[in-house]
């Protein structure tokens, strides 16, 4: 990017004080300012650093004030941190205004594409895919067959979606991740060897999903494991075989959820957790990072920890007694040796 | 796939209750069933879905009695499950009954390549290289020189195996599996840096293992790190160099398994466990999720859990009573209030 | 490799007993030795293998005894351990001494490429970027625009570099690394949707780095993800959006680090071990496997255990007592039972 003080304020609806041809092309922390950069100031603790910033301008808030004079431009609006996270989408969305399609692409004979999509080199689709409008494919990507992708979807490098599964819109999947792969079903035999459970239902993947690095995805035996709209993955998760993880819930990186497991609305899972299969969760959970979940949750809103999970305030009362176990051993060893010398005492009485 | 219900029957040895010329294109769960499909019916709880189930046929069992009169097509076998499962598997290999070798893959000239193989776009086949016949091999896969592959194994897209490996027959990877990275080895200097210890070992892959997405099996210092016959690893999973990992043995997600660990065969390993290094586990082990080994198991059959893991039972009454902690100390500090007032009542009489 | 012993035993300065002329071709186990290879014994325990070896060559100490005559050829050198870890990393760089760029890569016009490079098939290099002297780069592997790869680096194949990252010298990264991946940041709205926040700054890899197998690092919101020099990273670990791992630490697999959380130099990170965010972690620090930190550690050096985690030492002690909590718990029973009794007989006194 590249832009003057002046049409940055006028796109934010800001007051500008300082110089109005003063080019900005590009961003940087208060205090990490450079030269030729715009940074903001939305938390009073780091106001001091308007001094001593490189930064050539700064986002404030309306009523923000300096002690000494101050060499940086200003531009006022009314809330310093989402003006600046306005920028810094603006400009995320220009690096990606990109389209085209490399030649040195597969795009089977059959598949669909849509109009204004960037599809990069040794991207490949596969037969009877569709790939909807404005979806951007970075390189190494494979597309299965029969697979759909939603409009402006974008596909990070490498990531690999087999046959039959479909994309939302406006989805973002990031590097390494895999979607529909075989959930991991085998019949014990007599003789102790497996017999795999073929796996042939597929993922759905609704609109506003966002999936981190590596995350992986299994498809269902029979029907769908559905991510619903505006679930937000983060990286190496991993999601079994017919699990439904419902609107809005978030999940940190590292997560395990077993097959059959469903995930109610706008819970948040803290990392590392891991869920036993064919459980039911709540809306509104909360799970604390690391905890194991082994059977359903019913009330909306709990929030819960340990291995097996319960009670979070619950768990922290045991986990503080666990921290003192070796006190409360002396205390009952104490207290038999007291009981012992009382009971002499009695006796000798 | 599309049979007649006629023919289906034929195949599953079943009596054909209903329409013979029915066209069935597709599968579907009882409850979930759309026209065209065919379902099954193995669980008697499952058995009320047949008057409002849209599937057009159903696998049932022998005596299976419904209350009231059915509109759609039943099929009567020994097993419906086991039916189904042969119909699913059927249409599965179908599905992979595909050869051919891409012109935009690369194959070194002096690697050897079997009949009948699959190789599709963009995939790299080292020096000295040999696959097996009938192996199918994915786009944006890897195969380095002098690996070799046996016959009848799939290796899905963007999958990564090193310089030497082996690979069994009728094995199936998936989606970004990496086999052959270096293991994890530095040696202490004096001025706090690690000098990297060379991994000159491999991978060996023995017949009729399957591998989950993303999982991570790292070559041995010198040696082979080993993954004996039946095995089946989830996705996201870490075996460290010179691990082995015997016969039939099934490893759940997420499971990190230290260098030079040794699991027997037919163990059952939960998720998100741990093992370090150096260990020895008998065979039939089961071990809970998120466990965390660190001594070896003696005893086969043993079913463990906790961190560090110990017997499962024992483990579950103590995790009992650290749920009921605060109750306990409360109890003790109760004991002790009591003890003092029995004494100081002592002393005044 | 092809060496005689004489040429081996020149290389390490050792004293050669038996043929000179004998030819090495490979390495071996003392207990699992093949003809044609070379072998070592540094630890007394295995010094009896040098009777039933069947590697024509063994490395010893100088003052190495057998008790009976031995039909292998020994080379004596000070030491026998680091002997062999010499010829095993003159065997490693042999290998990887190639160079050459495929015609089957991509490299943007404006991407600059060092000398004596090595970009193999289906590398895509993008615009501006910068490939240092003696770079290796295996197949399927993707470099952003902007990224800066320093000198005598090797990226082995499928690792994904996102736009503006850059690498050190001399680092070593595994197939599926993903660098510099959108950090994990959404802010909640009032719908209970979540607005994703724009990560626009990169990472930092500084050199001699070497990082596992699908190893995530995210990049930063603003700012820099930084890995410094001499850090080693085992597979699969995630590292959130403005991290920081300091010099020479080094973490083992799983791992999980969320989001701003700082480590010290030198500290020493156990398997499926788990950071919350915005910790700062002392320098020296050793967090046993499977631990959750949730606060910072200020004391150099210290040894963590727990979920939270505590003192190693006192964990330790905790976890014993909580093994014999049933124990304990009959304990206190029979002391609330005795004090009962106790207090009975005082009153009918």
């Amino acid at each position: 990017m590249e832009y003057t003080a002046r049409q940055i304020a006028d796109m934010l609806n800001g007051d500008l004080e300082g110089d109005p041809e003063l080019k900005i092309n590009g961003f940087s922390k208060i205090e990490e300012g450079e030269e030729g950069t715009i940074s903001f100031i939305a938390n009073p603790k780091y106001s001091k650093y308007i001094h001593s910033t490189k930064a050539s301008a700064v986002l404030v808030g309306r009523d923000f004030k300096a002690e000494n004079g101050i060499n940086t431009t200003l531009i006022r609006v009314d809330d310093a941190y989402q003006a600046f996270a306005k920028l810094l989408t603006l400009q995320n969305n220009n690096k990606l205004n990109t389209s085209g399609i490399s030649t040195k692409a597969t795009i089977r004979e059959n598949a669909k594409v849509g109009r204004d999509v960037f599809i990069d080199d040794y991207v490949f689709i596969g037969e009877h895919a569709e790939i909807g409008d404005n979806v951007k494919i970075f390189p190494h990507t494979y597309i299965g067959d029969n697979v759909k992708i939603g409009k402006d979807t974008i596909l990070h490098p490498g990531i690999k979606i087999y046959n039959n599964c479909r994309i939302g819109e406006n989805c973002l999947f990031h590097a390494g991740v895999v979607i529909g792969s075989d959930g991991f079903g085998f019949a014990p035999q007599t003789n102790s060897n497996y017999q795999k459970i073929p796996q042939i239902g597929n993922v759905i993947v609704e609109d506003n999903v966002e999936i981190g690095s590596n995350t992986c995805i299994d498809r269902a035996t029979l029907g769908s494991t559905v991510i619903h709209k505006g679930v937000k993955l983060d990286n190496l998760i991993q999601i079994a075989h017919n699990c439904e993880i419902g609107e809005n819930t978030v999940i940190a990186a590292q997560v395990g959820i077993s097959g059959s497991t469903k995930i109610g609305k706008n819970c948040m899972i803290g990392g590392q957790a891991g869920f036993v299969g064919h459980l039911k969760i709540a809306d509104n959970v909360k799970v604390a990072a690391q905890s194991g979940i082994t059977s359903s949750i019913k009330k909306p809103g709990q929030v819960i920890q340990g291995a097996p999970a319960f009670d979070f305030g619950k768990y922290q009362k045991s986990y503080v007694l666990f921290r003192k176990l070796p006190d409360l051993y002396d205390k009952i060893n104490e207290l038999e040796k007291e009981l012992k010398e009382l009971k002499q005492t009695n006796k000798n009485d």
